[in-house]
């Protein structure tokens, strides 16, 4: 039931640590650790991935960043109660969830006053280096499963890393920040030696300057926004359309969200972001405007469970009408934690076998993958199998 | 207008010629040649397939069997009234479908008095010589649309070519049929030296003695059940569910036809063939069995189009329960039509560059692909370019 | 906790005891009784009823006849444990569990050995007035809420009550059994004094020989085929197309079913009965015959919901053709429960009030109502809420 | 095919002659009147109606008031092509829609110029006047059924007919309106004699200004906001709950709607009014708040068609969580029109038979029906029916 340390120890530091994904990753890499479930949803576990060398679920040790203050069992409690998980797990898994929620350090908001964000970044790397060093990890993956935060605007000083660093200091007089979270977490992670994955649509490692970073530390960075719903569907069917010539003339989808994710995107601040790179595939999937709009609903009855209706409308041949809809229900927190526990297996070896910058091979996982126009799934599961093969022969 | 002799003339010799889809396909053609129509949904027409060679829509003349009176100008006109095709169209293009429907010889109802399956398959390969010839053609290709038929027993006459043409003499004496419509047009189709296309779910070349036919006469073959609505959304979404290793419970569906071919298949006799194509490839793509039952409804008020349902529950990572349903509203004929002339001139490329037997690279057209395991919508494609771009670099 | 005994104190006894249905009821009874579950679902519980000095929900005395053998605190578990009740109410409501489970009988199969069904009637009516006397109840409604049987064949004894007393009494002689099981449970019950519901489509008490019965008895009777799903939405959605002059061309629809009713219903010879009474609806609501079939599926894997697709397409002015689509996804038991509750009580003090044979004003429960042309819900409703004045006033 | 000049000759005059809703309802009278179309979609036609001593479908006279220059012939030809309307029923009638034509007149937009609002008022009811006179009409209803305007603030000169008609003079010197274009057609109305109908959401006659008017002029009114889809369906589902005692957790809606009036409700500010009317009727007829919110999208590609979604979730006894959807696909023109041609047959009589001010009893077609709680679509027909009959025995 313990880990035995071994050399491949992987540290996982998930910046929004007691939320319902973390919570649900760390129960569930436990219960595959000892077999009481089974890893449905796990991209890793085929057989495709057999010879990549990942990181078994038992070698992963996760710690991370939170300001909520609900504790990890509490938190798997209510999951079970919402029948997100099964009713016995918490309990099976309770000794994993109380060591991961003692790993868990205040996230940015509780250590922000008085401080530049400079200082904030030394906070956030000394707590990746401890929790490194105390547990003799051979590295860590920093992955960002907090909530949406706004779209900041663009700054000059993104562009350029001395600039950016030289800013960072400022931050305290001017009273601006120069950062997003998402991306100081990047900033910090890239800093303490550990790969950085943005699982949300938030700015994170997606900056000039934090790609000199990443490279000049040879470090791997993956992202962004984790396709869990909605656009995994659109990225299986939009190629249908495109193969078969048939011309799309309209997209409208529509998300009835539950939970603390629905509140968030409600708010139209921080929707855009979402919004924007869900019909961004459309347009670059099909190589043509297609209209339509995309609406987040915040429904609070439907607690984790999230409810998606898409309509399209499209033109045959001899200018047919024809149309499609489908609807999609599913739980955010069951669809997405088995993705960070791939990507953090991915990450890891990719920082083992000397992959830096952008690591493009992921797309896959991602609503808006970093530098990749492939938004077509199964292109994107192939270009994830050569992946893994390459990892496998590296070593 | 009209069509100039050239050396790739082709013709398309359709069983079923006077039809929904085999009429939308003849207007289809002569007006995509007069570009006075846009070529959605035809896939050939994508830039993949610019190097291949195939003939082009001007180039393909019309023929066919069938034993409907109703004229193609008047199915034709038929189809504009139910917005199947443009209003128009059946005007702009009358010299086109009063031609066609001049090469309409009957079909094998009404030549089947007294005459053994051997004679009936001499008259329609007459049928199909004397359409070559007077029409100095380099080559036919035949193309089942007609209805779907009951699916016939196994007979061991079938395995081997010798065999079968001794049996098919003896037809008249006692009374019984060797082969269904679908294989005697198969049949007849490879003596006459065209290849043979079957875009239903009826028997067809799927036969060791036709293949064996097929290969003597150095001709190609293709089938079978053209994928035009839920099958196809189907292999659009399985991949999906496979590649993110979330397990398919059961999956549902409902059909809702109107039109002659929903009237044929709810009989449940012919139904069985149909549905069994359409379930076989869930098992197959995903590697274990899935429940679930798929209907065929006739709804008469449809008119030419149908509406499919589909249920899909899944289950995800520790044993969440999720679903998908969509709703596919198609036009039959407008989804059919335009494959149907992307098979015409990929059969008839196959056939001049030299490939023989069942071509197993078109599977990306078929519900029940011949010789192929590959489900997935989109490693389809990619075969289907593949061999798009062998078709281009062989002359 | 416990029942004080009260002159109102009513019986309901539930064939098919042991079911979801039951044991859901069993529990909500006790849990509304306690006030530690809302009444949600208890069309009773409306202000419209509260001077139909109906049976408190804490009179009620539950017990029943089945032959499965999980008892009911086992079942409660498993109901729990599926989310259909909460998952501590189990526990809650353990006591009534226990006294329920050890009133339930052996069902008719458990029975029928070598007896005529005369002799097993006199069985069953002797377990119903042992129930009545030991509880000192004032009456007690029989329920039928068993797994839907064929439809019997009709035969002449079901004319007249002398003729099926005389035949009752042959049947072990002649191997043949007269009267289906959910009727001798009708006779059984209305010879022992007690009202009796058919909640299932099954013939209970439809037969001129039991209403004879029922009038000479001066007991009221019910039914029948609770309306829960699909129905209950088509009796509102079907007065709306009625009172606009749209024109229902098509009415579709497809159920699937987890747990034990859909495996039952799965059986053809059983589904019978439950569609033709789910389409009779339709063609009585709008006086006109409308295309479409229905299908009842079972899905395993779906338990104790169920999900209904209902497809109708409809004419509207000028010849425009419209349609419209509802999926429904409800927890049967759910549904039933409350409504059986409510059956019970209303029964109870029809019984009180001297009405005798069918209830018509009930049809806003069913399905099929007994003796009403009546389908449109929300007249129904008004029906039901006269009655319920009526019952006020009569004491 | 000529209106022979009969007591009962009624005008209806249209603002927003020349769009959509207008074409098809003046076809439709004339289509129907000749009996070369079925009453499909028209309430009146009902049994229910026949003793109610409407006007004839060939005593109506059409005319309107419009700013849009595409005639009326022309708008029929389009809305031939996109399958609204039989293709040759703009032929067949169009003698009818070149005499409706003629009598359109500007619309406000258009004679606004340097005109106090008194003044506009005046030209428009010296329309209303010259077109009853130049036909010998027994009277004239005005219905509007033009495009939504944004909801206007409330003023006090709105209270009060005396203080209302000083202030309308006033308009050009402060360059403010008092009243939006709706209402001052209902002005301009209700002081040329002619009872008015509000078909959309904008403000209308609701004033007690206005109603003060009507009361002083003997004339009933009606509105507002014509019952056509998604809000239609829901008066059918929502008493279903209610009835049910089921707990409407939440209902969430997404209307995607083409042509015109998808353009015009895409602008936020005209679209509040339509969706607060949308969900009044849900907290009103439940009678506790419940979550959701109701989106308009503009898809232009739909034309004619609209598509909404509704989603509703419920909780059934002991807590169990449901759900509900609903597909709406339907043409407003289609469902719109014949309700107009209702309305201007009921409010003709109506005014024949002396009511005066706003006809409560009417509430069945509108989303948000003036003076009345009720609802539920079946009791708002039964209101109907009943104001019927009591319009046939008042003469």
């Amino acid at each position: 039931m313990t880990n035995t340390r071994t050399p491949y120890r992987t540290g996982v530091w998930l910046v929004g640590a007691r939320g319902s994904v973390a919570t649900t990753a760390i129960m569930g890499a436990a219960g595959v650790r000892d077999r009481i479930t089974p890893t449905t949803g796990c991209v890793t576990e085929s057989p495709d991935f057999a010879a990549a060398a990942l990181p078994a679920f038992g070698d992963l040790v996760f710690g991370g960043h939170d300001v909520a203050e609900t504790s990890l069992p509490k938190r798997a409690e209510q999951l079970a109660h919402a029948g997100v998980v099964p009713r016995q797990l918490p309990d099976l898994v309770q000794d994993d969830l109380t060591a991961a929620d003692a790993e868990i350090c205040p996230g940015t908001p509780a250590i922000e006053a008085d401080r530049s964000q400079r200082e904030i970044a030394t906070i956030l790397a000394r707590d990746l280096r401890s929790f490194r060093e105390r547990h003799e990890l051979a590295r860590v993956v920093v992955i960002n499963v907090s909530s949406t935060e706004p779209q900041p605007d663009s700054r000059p000083e993104h562009a350029e890393l001395s600039a950016l660093e030289q800013a960072l200091g400022d931050t305290v007089t001017n009273g601006q920040n120069i950062l997003p979270a998402s991306s100081l977490y990047a900033y910090a992670a890239l800093q303490a030696g550990c790969s950085y994955v943005d699982f949300t649509p938030s700015l994170g490692a997606r900056l000039p300057a934090l790609d000199e970073l990443a490279r000049r530390q040879r470090l791997p960075y993956a992202g962004s926004d984790g396709k869990t719903g909605e656009t995994l569907v659109k990225s299986a069917l939009l190629p249908m359309f495109a193969a078969r010539q048939l011309r799309v003339l309209s997209w409208s989808g529509t998300n009835l969200l539950g939970g603390g994710d629905g509140e968030n995107l409600a708010d139209p601040t921080n929707v855009t972001s979402k919004t924007a790179s869900k019909q961004r595939a459309i347009g670059e999937s099909l190589g043509y405007p297609v209209d339509g709009d995309v609406h987040i609903d915040y429904v609070p009855d439907l607690g984790e469970w999230k409810t998606a209706w898409d309509h399209i409308s499209f033109e045959g041949f001899l200018g047919a009408r024809m149309s499609m809809q489908f609807t999609w229900q599913g739980c955010d927190s069951s669809l997405a934690a088995p993705l960070v526990l791939d990507l953090a297996r991915l990450l890891a070896r990719a920082h083992e076998t000397g992959h830096t910058g952008a690591v493009e091979d992921l797309a896959f996982f991602f609503k808006d993958p970093l530098g990749v126009e492939e938004h077509r799934l199964i292109p994107q599961y192939e270009m994830l199998r050569s992946f893994a093969n390459s990892l496998g022969r590296t070593r």
